[in-house]
């Protein structure tokens, strides 16, 4: 579980309390404020979970080495791109799925839920069931719920490790984020980009990708292709002049 | 949704808004310590729920009206004499029983958890499946997980109505308290307790009852011949000089 920059530190307790109840004690927590980091770890009786919780600076730190990374949602957000679950429905939907490997559960902080961002490095997004008059979930119980699911679905063990023998399978959210940035470079290179829209352009990039469910191997042949490309238009510059 | 004697404030809030996510509006909350109760409903940004919730002395006048009662707990009471089901198994064993009218569902306190005396007033006793190194939920994460759960399965609305028409609609608490009661008056007269064992043999008739699944009709029949056994011994208390 990854909690995005969250705020209060009775949050962050039972989010940990609810991993502990389930079985997990895998938390990541992506620029937490720092002295709400602080205060949550030396509370009194805080989860041990705590002690060995990371906290890193950027989101990516915190997923780099998951093959399928879910975000939680109230779905309010007008420009769903990308496939919004119902919680109930995600067991199915995993199943679905060809292979899993290590998975991220994205929360967002309190006040705003995940970032457009955030959103755009998930996989699929889920909603909890809520009532459409009252939509947002106090953090620490959604996790709870969240937790809970999983673990009477039975399909995700808390700690699984990532799956790394075979080129067979999915490519981690550090592969494909670094197959992304070489991309954007080539396409910087190529005028691609309109100036006010490049950011909402790299967004449907990352989830274009991600819905290409790449396997490792895949992903070692498109990283060839693109390098031959990114060599190329160096040279090419080089003779001009231009910089790529 | 029923609070037994809860102790903090903030578990209290977030009762009320993991409720007020699944649709619910229904929360009574009993013997809360004083302060605890001003506290939560005088919270900023306290959920519009608590406003119309109410606080009662004793558990029997929040599930008086109740035909469903059904008690949480993590089951380490040694004593179980009573179906312990894991709340992902729940809406399987709902299906199973014929009846359900109002449906209550009681959370203990922090520390404690529901007592003996206030578990023997349930129809089951449900767990959440949480880890056997952990298994102690906080409260307001409990409660949002029951609800999911509910709203999942979509098996109690959550704010149902008793059955209250036919006489074939299953018996409620209290008309079910005030057979026990009458049957205790007889039992008493009749020397049937042991001194030692009252408390624990009252709290067996109580569970034998509660699974007779009684009707309307049914309780009133048995009211009937409770009313005469109790005509009958009190004749002859009044013949002999004996009091009844």
């Amino acid at each position: 579980m990854v909690l995005v920059r969250p705020r209060n530190p009775l949050n962050i307790g039972a989010a940990a309390r609810a991993l502990a109840n389930f079985g997990s004690s895998d938390l990541v927590v992506v620029a937490p404020y720092e002295p709400t980091w602080r205060e949550a770890r030396s509370a009194v009786g805080a989860e041990p979970l705590l002690q060995t919780a990371r906290a890193v600076p950027k989101l990516l730190e915190a997923i780099g080495d998951c093959q399928l990374v879910i975000g939680t949602t109230t779905g309010a957000r007008r420009h769903c791109e990308r496939e919004l679950i119902s919680l109930d429905r995600f067991p199915a939907w995993l199943r679905r799925r060809k292979a899993r490997g290590r998975v991220a559960w994205l929360f967002g902080s309190e006040k705003t839920g995940l970032s457009n961002d955030d959103l755009s490095h998930c996989h699929v997004w889920v909603r909890i069931p809520t009532a459409s008059d009252c939509p947002s979930m106090n953090l620490g119980q959604a996790v709870a719920v969240c937790c809970y699911e999983l673990a009477r679905s039975a399909l995700v063990h808390p700690n699984a490790p990532a799956i790394k023998t075979s080129p067979s399978a999915p490519a981690n959210v550090q592969t494909l984020a670094h197959l992304l940035e070489r991309t954007i470079h080539i396409l910087d290179a190529s005028s691609y980009f309109t100036p006010k829209g490049r950011q909402a352009q790299i967004l449907k990039l990352r989830r274009f990708l991600l819905d290409l469910e790449l396997t490792q191997h895949d992903a070692r042949v498109l990283g060839a292709a693109v390098a031959q490309i990114e060599w190329r238009i160096a040279k090419s510059s080089a003779r001009t002049g231009k910089p790529a």
